[in-house]
């Protein structure tokens, strides 16, 4: 029997195979309300955090509940994080949507000499929707991590080690392969750019200039271009 | 002297240099009132054909004049065409903006079996709009030229000899290098996908299948991601 719900359901926690587990109001509407299923139908979901379980759902009132029947993990090979600076205005929604879209696995602002994030807490939930919602589409089992704005030379003190570093600049390096490290960050300025500063600092930390294409770009689309070119270099 | 204006202005006719020209309303405008340039002041123009120029103001009413002081042609070294699939909803919009921006040649939006696309005149007009500011914003001296939408069995009769064809498919090819070939075409599926009879036409017309990361994208996730994926091949 095909599964009862389209799209990947994004649970806080899966529990393991023969537990029984009750569904958060967001998840069990989605479940019950917009892919009306019924006890005994089967969906797939996941914790964002690379565990995918099949459930079968038990109970529809007065709470609704599921039992897992199967649960796996799937290792990620390769990992990324975006050092986003401020776009303008309200680009930053699409921002999240993409990026997450793409496998991005954490989104990071940073705040920069020339421009720094407005990020209220309506904001950030707003973007942990929509981080969910791509998580849904792209039937990910990753949801992307959206930290709170940080300043630049705070973040360059805590770099993974072996991580592969990136710093998106129209005069930098052209034709690069995508990186096959497990971990790669990428650095794109705001829309005023980085200043002189900042672009010593990157560099004196071993953060590579690549060149995303001929054109100028956003500061937004460069961060999704960035990520597109990264997402381009799996392996299977 | 600085120039008065900070973005490229688009005119219909450049003119040659030492030849006076009229502006239009939308470029006239901008110079004018938006930067309020004064006779005597300069700007970079193109007409989004490929040739950049550099103006002095002559006159501002009652018809706005400039001089051609210089004029340059920029050849392309390399240009793509994208076929799009119609996406979902509203987010042709931002496709237009962003496909622009990424320095694609041409936007051929495809009809296909399981979608078509709705370009009544005023959304057309809008994209063409878009593709004007993305123009501006990134400098670029070729305008992304938008088509009226086409079958997909009609535009595979008419596909220049020697370009390098691509089409989006999570199962395609992983870890490609971008193509060097002068003229690329992307062809991505519309947010309900190719039919297998789509997909075997283009199989049979050489379109190379790609896989553009690991993720499922929607469709046009898939179309920015292969124009950024085929920006990133420029040479310089």
């Amino acid at each position: 029997m095909a599964d009862a719900t389209p799209s990947l359901v994004l649970l806080a926690e899966l529990g393991m195979p023969g537990q029984r587990i009750e569904l958060d109001h967001d998840p069990a509407h989605y479940v019950v309300h917009v892919c009306r299923a019924r006890p005994g139908d089967t969906f797939w979901a996941t914790d964002g955090a690379g565990h995918l379980a099949h459930l079968r759902l038990v109970t529809v009132a007065p709470s609704v509940t599921a039992e897992v029947e199967s649960r796996v993990r799937q290792p990620r090979k390769r990992e990324c994080v975006v050092w986003c600076g401020a776009p303008e205005g309200t680009r930053a929604d699409w921002l999240v949507e993409k990026l997450a879209e793409l496998g991005v696995g954490t989104m990071q602002p940073v705040d920069c000499a020339r421009s720094k994030w407005e990020a209220r807490p309506s904001r950030m939930a707003r973007w942990s929707r929509l981080a969910g919602s791509a998580l849904r589409q792209s039937r990910s089992v990753y949801l992307m991590r959206i930290e709170p704005p940080r300043r630049l030379t705070e973040l360059l003190e805590s770099i993974p080690p072996g991580a592969s570093l990136w710093f998106a600049d129209p005069d930098g390096l052209k034709r690069v392969s995508p990186p096959e490290e497990t971990m790669s960050i990428g650095m794109i300025g705001p829309a005023e750019g980085v200043d002189d500063r900042e672009r010593g600092l990157l560099e004196a930390r071993g953060f590579k200039p690549i060149s995303l294409g001929e054109s100028r770009l956003r500061s937004e689309t460069a961060a999704m271009a960035w990520a597109a070119w990264w997402a381009s270099g799996a392996d299977g």
